[in-house]
């Protein structure tokens, strides 16, 4: 029911990876009727979709805190409590961030080891290279060893998910210098140095995220998130002002016209906005948060995100990397 | 001297800011001999240049804390006592940031009522706009007070440089609703909406830097610093992939070639860098950072802005700014 569009984002998404994916089933968690949308994506009686009914579901401005208390029977919470109780491998949602991890910590618990679960996503980089940021928005103070838990759950990340066999760790930082940066960091440093199963290769700045310097960059919450929203912002300034520059002339006009499919290519690959889909990681399940405002294809995206994750086990591979840093320090 | 190419850049600017503007004089601190720099610039005898010979230099690498106990003889540090002293109106620099930063504090004291000097720079925005934009470094964590005090320093220095008469301040948060962000945010809206001297118009978030909502945005050092690096980056990886995606055929070479100047254009308006030029607001004298690799025309830029920042005199502004807020306190 998520997202700015609900269903009509949602429910096409659905058709399209129950087509492509023989294997999946999808266990979809309603409130009220959304026939129209089922039979315009052929879904009305699909034998691998599972609709639910919820009581409610969770608007897009609640609090966290009352989400928690009031809508734990929502169609998010139940779709959340569905992994928590072993009827799903993982769950998605394109609706209210805080909501869902206030819900996930709720329903999953986090995993041994970790105090607070993070949000992370693969940005993209040179040579068509991914890397994974976080954390994008969960937690806005970090202390270091938050940080060096997000630093070992993202280098399991990229392990499990993207195969990487040592990932390149580093912290985001305000200079490359051991001196500079705030006290959080530079603890995190010292913590990551002495982590012999973690490949950290030190600070990294805004400049060099997208540089293929390293596979996972560590940063608080509150970085990450005005990180992540400013490429967008960037972006989006960029393509604005590619417009208005073409716009000014007839030649302009008709050049701007030709080179469109190559900027939109382009585009495509650098809003991070189109790399749809971020992990809820350091949960004893799978919870993928779509954008709300994610297209159907994005949604779809969302969805090949958390089969994969599924099917690599990722909740698994985090824990076990848990267990070998913790081995490490003793 | 300072900078990555320090005379080669900052001499031939030099020569242009004097043929430019006929009332200025510069006085240029230099340790070694420059002469053919000089020579190569026309400026062996020019009345209104005057080189004054220092002891020694600040190196790029050096720490603040040692260049401010050892390195207040350098050229850097004489160009600062130059303004502390009142023989010259502004400073302007390539070099070591946090070294500057350190000697200014010293020779130039902070403004009454200011705790901590902050970096400010002027970011690009859409309908070729400006937003100031700080801390960008100076300051790693910054209390609701700091955050306060910068956005009176950025409202003041938006009203005295660029005429704006109630300048729109908001503060960067991950999120536009009340009860997002940390506590020293939401401390400092707090502040800011008590009082009637600033027009704050609350939180904005990173995609909504460039968008010309905000005349000046807030934040804390980190976060700034990381977000105008990311800036530069996100514009450079769009160019990089833009490249890649016309060099794949010939017609995307042949239109590439062809979209060059529109290209060209837009980026030196969207990367930062570009906009050279972050004045050390909060002191008693104008200090002007140019990136350490800014070429001729980026160290020109910086010295313009230097000159505007003394014929307005900003350290006046930003100090009425502060009494009269201090005013409205009481």
């Amino acid at each position: 029911m998520g997202g700015d569009l609900g269903p009509a984002v949602t429910v096409p998404a659905i058709a399209r990876a129950l087509l492509l994916y023989p294997s999946l089933s999808v266990r979809a968690f309603i409130c009220g009727d959304i026939s129209a949308h089922l039979a315009a994506a052929g879904l009305q009686q699909h034998p691998r979709l599972t609709l639910i009914q919820a009581q409610c579901t969770v608007g897009m401005d609640e609090r966290p805190s009352s989400a928690l208390r009031t809508k734990r029977d929502s169609s998010m919470g139940e779709a959340v409590k569905d992994v928590a109780e072993g009827r799903s491998q993982a769950c998605i949602s394109a609706g209210n961030t805080g909501a869902l991890m206030a819900l996930s910590r709720h329903f999953l618990k986090t995993l041994p080891g970790i105090d607070r679960p993070a949000i992370v996503s693969a940005m993209p980089a040179v040579n068509g290279k991914r890397v994974y940021m976080l954390d994008l928005g969960a937690n806005v103070a970090c202390d270091s060893e938050t940080l060096y838990q997000f630093a070992v759950m993202g280098s399991a990340m990229a392990h499990t998910v993207e195969g990487i066999d040592r990932p390149r760790v580093a912290l985001l930082n305000i200079g490359e210098e051991e001196v500079k940066g705030n006290d959080q960091v530079r603890h995190a440093a010292n913590l990551l140095q002495d982590a012999p199963s973690i490949h950290y290769v030190g600070y990294l700045e805004g400049h060099d995220i997208f540089t293929n310097k390293a596979d996972v960059i560590v940063c608080d919450g509150f970085v990450g998130n005005v990180t992540l929203k400013t490429c967008e912002g960037i972006a989006q300034f960029f393509l604005a002002q590619l417009r208005e520059s073409f716009g000014n002339s007839l030649w302009g006009r008709v050049l701007g016209w030709l080179v469109r499919p190559f900027i939109k290519a382009v585009y495509a690959r650098v809003n991070p906005d189109q790399y749809n889909g971020a992990s809820l990681v350091g949960l004893r399940g799978i919870v993928v948060k779509s954008h709300g405002n994610a297209g159907i294809d994005a949604f779809f995206n969302a969805l090949e995100q958390a089969l994969h994750s599924a099917e690599r086990k990722l909740p698994d591979g985090i824990e076990s990397a848990i267990g070998t840093v913790l081995l490490d320090k003793h």
